[in-house]
């Protein structure tokens, strides 16, 4: 048996996601008060600089008449407590008379948290860890940006049901449903950042753009290679927008002609370290995302795969969220290239292990939500 | 917008689901009644020769002291409307003195349909088509057993996020966590039989049987080979349930010493007809499920793959259900073999397409169902 309000704390973290996106670099924060078991009155965290979830969810009971002296206050995220852009909530929640709070997980940033102490020293009663990983994995974004000098990175990857990525000759257009590819361009819309390997670059020959009519900033587009390519106009990257197309690459390529052309078209061509301890002389790709957000202030960046990057990047905790999209599809051709290769696990006990923390239709595919297990 | 009674049909086919299994081969029907917005009675068809689902719910009606008289009943399939093991529920429907009739699908049963025309003529308000195809997919067991000779065949196979269901050594303990392995053995309780390749039999050794303690009835195993084993003693079928395990091989086959011996130790070895209009000498499995249902009351059957005899299932349409348990894992080998092989489609025009029905969590897998999109 679960807490009593985590019925409400469901609906709290449903409307905290209504701010993803915009809440950023600020957590994602959703607030109800329920009274006799019913909510009264809602609100979220709608973008950085505005009033905070619970702030929002009091005006909203001003709003409708409702005290909120009467009610719980149900919030996925402990009160802040300290004067930032906003003051304290925990301040807040206590003037307005409010007796009971429920919190989802108590605030991992040293700055802000507090306010449960505050409130239950001022003899509120306070419930705490209420659908607590359901709350934290609202907020991995925030926690990968306080905790991390990374940005949040979601991979995202079509295949068939039977984990398929395109025809035994490449063809992939398209495995998945317009709903899906609808559910990209949205993604692309609100990140700093899409990367992809080489082998997509020069198979696919993708724009990586967002195709939604209005949209005012393209992504950057980073391709991961060793080898740059040598004939530019081939790719509608580089004859579309250079500028905003980024290499990373060996030093040994970014000192090449190929570099040089590329640099000329206004491309970044940039070296990345080797990784410590890599045998094989793999690239530091985290130092490159450390850079994307230092130098462009990507908080959030996309990777669209292929398969070997795809991989990597989950083994080194480099994407924190994995969205498959899933097509109702059978491929039944063992020659048609799968979603990732490069291991070669002996018993189940040695495959990479992740978690659910999702399901959605999207039209006729499923998109599944999945993190690393330890995230 | 869909119709206003549909959030009530959903609760009416969530109900009708808990007579699964017991019913047949009656379909699965559940009816609720409700009053000014809320749902004040229930009632589904609990089991073969049991009041019908629209009587179960006027019984519930009158424990709770409703008169049905001022409610709309919602039902998923039009009330019967002949004299079977019961008397029409059209009558009952009526004398309850019901108004407002909503039903998901109309019987596709030439003996039992009327129903929904004797209530107009009589009167009554009917509204159909509501979740038509929600309430078709409840019943495609009973379509299947009214509309062909088939036992209704759900195909179950298991994989990781990548549809490898081994490792490259054929390490396949286990892919999908207990809570899946349990539905398994659940599938198994209540089908007539269970269907194997020979490759599968060979690899993996299995017992095809219910592990669940205090199980009346185990399924009958059946295994589809054109190599039949030389050394009965070393397969667990062969020794522990003989009597229960039968072959479906070739006509030279079933004419070797293998089969004698195998007959010898109480198996059944039979001969399958060469498919109709196939070249290659494929074997006619509906040959062998139409026999399992005429020979052996088989209503439902459970095919647990290997790759190649599903494929076959799911495109001859022998499969009408097609169970993915799929674990959150990434196997990330492409010598692992996969959930399907067989087909070399070109493009993705080529590609078998399935129509996704339900997604249901299963511990930390995912249990995705599926139909071809004719059924």
């Amino acid at each position: 048996m679960g807490h009593p309000f985590e019925p409400f704390m469901r609906e709290a973290i449903a409307l905290a996601e209504q701010g993803r996106w915009h809440a950023a670099p600020n957590p994602t924060v959703g607030a109800v008060l329920v009274k006799d078991g019913d909510i009264v009155a809602r609100g979220y965290h709608t973008a950085c600089g505005q009033p905070h979830a619970e702030v929002e969810c009091l005006r909203d009971a001003a709003t409708q008449g409702v005290d909120p002296s009467q009610c719980s206050l149900v919030v996925t995220l402990e009160p802040c407590n300290h004067y930032g852009k906003t003051p304290p909530c925990s301040k807040a929640v206590l003037d307005a008379g409010i007796r009971h709070v429920v919190i989802g997980l108590l605030d991992p940033n040293p700055k802000a948290k507090g306010g449960a102490e505050f409130l239950r020293e001022n003899g509120v009663l306070v419930d705490s860890g209420v659908l607590e990983q359901e709350c934290r994995d609202l907020v991995t974004d925030f926690l990968t940006w306080v905790e991390t000098p990374l940005p949040y990175t979601i991979l995202k990857l079509a295949s068939t049901l039977d984990g398929k990525i395109a025809t035994r000759n490449g063809n992939s257009r398209w495995i998945s449903g317009p709903e899906s590819r609808a559910r990209v361009h949205e993604l692309r819309r609100n990140v700093g950042a899409v990367i992809v390997g080489g082998t997509t670059f020069r198979k696919d020959n993708p724009q990586l753009s967002c195709r939604i009519e209005g949209v005012e900033k393209q992504p950057l587009a980073v391709i991961i290679t060793s080898q740059l390519p040598n004939v530019p106009e081939a790719y509608k990257l580089l004859t579309e927008r250079p500028e905003q197309t980024i290499f990373w690459t060996s030093e040994e390529s970014a000192a090449t002609d190929a570099a040089k052309g590329l640099r000329d078209k206004g491309c970044t061509v940039m070296p990345l370290p080797v990784m410590e301890g890599d045998t094989l002389g793999g690239r530091d790709i985290g130092y490159g995302l450390r850079w994307l957000r230092n130098e462009h202030k990507c908080l959030y960046t996309l990777c669209e795969g292929g398969g070997r990057l795809a991989l990597a990047m989950l083994e080194l905790g480099l994407a924190q969220e994995f969205q498959l999209h899933m097509a109702p599809k059978i491929m039944a051709d063992a020659k048609a290239p799968g979603l990732f290769d490069g291991r070669a696990p002996a018993t189940m006990e040695d495959v990479l292990g992740l978690r659910m923390i999702a399901t959605e239709k999207s039209g006729d595919d499923i998109i599944i939500t999945l993190r690393r297990r330890e995230d």
